[in-house]
């Protein structure tokens, strides 16, 4: 039996998003024809737009479908800088971000761009006064709602009113928080002046049951953005190509399924991680939880193992037929320590001994059970001693 | 009935396509997670590239994954101009070539590219001497295989190796080639030096039975270029961002049967290609076939209505349930007359009085009579006559 416990890395398809996206995917036509094949095909999709957009809080038109969370994210952060205010050339972002963001600011600093970083906390937060004393002047500002890695949650609404004031257009990373948390798009941009403020939010599908290979970026009515994909007048003419029609109607019922459950899955997420990070207590004394033991999603326990070697713990769970992640997905393969874990001011080495579990629908006692089954052993074999 | 003529737009879900998304789908499991459910999706993900690369005539690793043709080809050429030759700043593009790639180009001329066009011939073809005449320098060349408007065919194994020649690299653009054309990357560099010649080709999953959402660059090992995508080492790091393991496996089923039918395909539309243009003309002598009559997509007819407004044909034909074109749909709805057209020395009227017939493997007979039955009517009444 396998114990699927990395629901953070991308998370089993639900069947009625399956079974939207085959309806979909069935009418034939491109939602950009103007016959009556192609009409068929927009109004699949526009009815998803606004299905979308009322689980994120914001007008359809607001909805820029992409390929998912990586492409929204560089299209959001790259688009803003590239459209940002003459003589800026800061940008905030906090040193605990996803690679997507990571990356793409990177690859902007490399074009001329300035990195404002912002140190989070020992428990991973965003501490609000230092970002918002960061953000004066700034061309753009960046900022996780929740971290992948470690769970831990910020004060996304506190962090948009403080670049609402500086009058900077601030980007939020939604992907994890989304299905978990509530997002919404007009309550976290309140009465934000035009172009500043919260302008831009990522989402991916992935994450809550959609199919791989669609997500969206929300991008404000007033922002000032350029694309990242040209080539086309669809969305605003904000994203070319031939829009995903099924990708977004599966998409829309995901989402709809992981509001509608949220309140009650999260009770029991938070019910099952807290058993599943007591009985790794109980059985590994040494063991400690990372991240904000309060301010967090609650499918989320990040487990720093002391002294063992995370990729061998991970080996040894996968022989138990347990999923779990070191890191991120995105990072698999790469032999770098976790550079989030790094940011709370863990040592390398403790980077290298963690693990994180991360829970979602189809996890029950059982998953957990199997965990706290073999741990022990898998710790002290995993620490070679 | 309807009868959908525009199999160039977007052409009807293979079922094998459909099973075969369906399967990989259920599998649950992020490709680049290095547990045993990562990597059952890895397998998937992996073999399905190797039937891409086979089809494709490249190396596996050459196959980097995007969502579509319009990604392929920015990241295409975006990615070549980020990295190209010091000191080197024109962009050889002919004139009538997808906007995916002349949108791309125009951002990269507001960045500081320049723009050498090569002027199509009358039948929109490529002039090679021409072509080759304005590599020497060049940071880049981009040019269709085959033209997505007119169906003409240009001739690529000689604009790759006059890329190869004048050590340019090129980027060939074969998304409405694939399919109904051989498109091997191999067979197209030749013994191109490293860097130089073809070094990129971009395809899309969904014009020849794919899902929407899924398509290829293919990037030669030896070629420089930077991701469009950031954010995560997946496929040599030069598109980052969860991979699209159903996508890649229904693409490489839909290329398998593309290619075995191929050329019996290609033998069928052209005869019902072929008497949809000679019924046309017997009904209407003044119209016109467009582009080259040899060098030509089989599945394609391009036809000029002499003083017929192309909207209300469209209109008229769509009212008989007949789903054509004006010309690319990803600028459907935007009143602007086709390019492509214009390129190939007619006037801006003439843009637009043009219709554009796909057709594909769903055509049949009855679909072409369709079009005879009523396009002498709909001609009289969008001429206004």
């Amino acid at each position: 039996m396998r114990h699927y416990l990395d629901h953070a890395a991308t998370s089993p398809l639900r069947p009625e998003a399956r079974a939207a996206w085959l309806q979909a995917a069935d009418v034939v036509g491109n939602a950009s024809s103007t016959h009556g094949a192609g009409q068929d095909a927009r109004r699949v999709l526009e009815e998803s737009r606004e299905r979308i957009a009322a689980m994120l809080g914001c007008e359809p038109i607001e909805v820029v479908l992409t390929s998912g969370g990586t492409e929204a994210i560089n299209f959001a952060i790259r688009g803003l800088w590239a459209a940002r205010r003459s003589g800026a050339e800061d940008i905030v972002m906090p040193d605990a971000e996803h690679h997507a963001t990571m990356d793409t600011v990177a690859a902007l600093v490399a074009e001329g761009a300035v990195l404002h970083p912002v140190a989070v906390s020992l428990e991973g937060r965003i501490p609000v006064a230092d970002f918002a004393a960061a953000l004066p002047g700034a061309a753009l500002a960046t900022a996780l709602i929740a971290n992948n890695e470690s769970g831990t949650v910020n004060d996304a609404a506190a962090l948009s009113q403080a670049s609402a004031e500086a009058q900077v257009p601030l980007h939020l990373d939604a992907v994890a928080a989304l299905g978990h948390l509530p997002v919404s798009f007009s309550a976290l941009r309140g009465d934000a002046p035009a172009g500043a403020g919260l302008v831009a939010l990522s989402v991916a599908g992935h994450k809550i049951g959609a199919p791989v290979g669609v997500g969206a970026a929300v991008i404000a009515r007033s922002a000032r953005i350029a694309p990242l994909l040209h080539g086309g007048a669809q969305q605003r003419s904000l994203r070319a190509g031939t829009q995903d029609v099924a990708g977004a109607a599966a998409f829309a019922v995901a989402l709809e399924l992981a509001e509608r459950e949220r309140a009650s899955e999260g009770d029991r997420l938070r019910a099952l991680r807290d058993r599943l990070i007591q009985g790794i207590r109980a059985r590994i004394p040494a063991a400690e939880l990372l991240g904000d033991p309060v301010h967090r999603l609650p499918g989320n326990a990040q487990v720093l193992f002391p002294g063992a070697v995370g990729e061998s713990l991970l080996f040894l769970l996968d022989m138990a037929g347990i999923a779990a992640s070191t890191g991120s997905a995105c990072q698999a393969g790469v032999a770098e320590p976790s550079h989030v874990v790094m940011a709370m001011g863990r040592s390398e080495q403790d980077a290298r001994s963690v693990l994180r579990f991360s829970l979602g629908r189809t996890t029950t006692d059982a998953d957990v059970d199997a965990v706290l089954a073999v741990i022990e052993d898998a710790y002290r074999r995993a620490s070679g001693s």
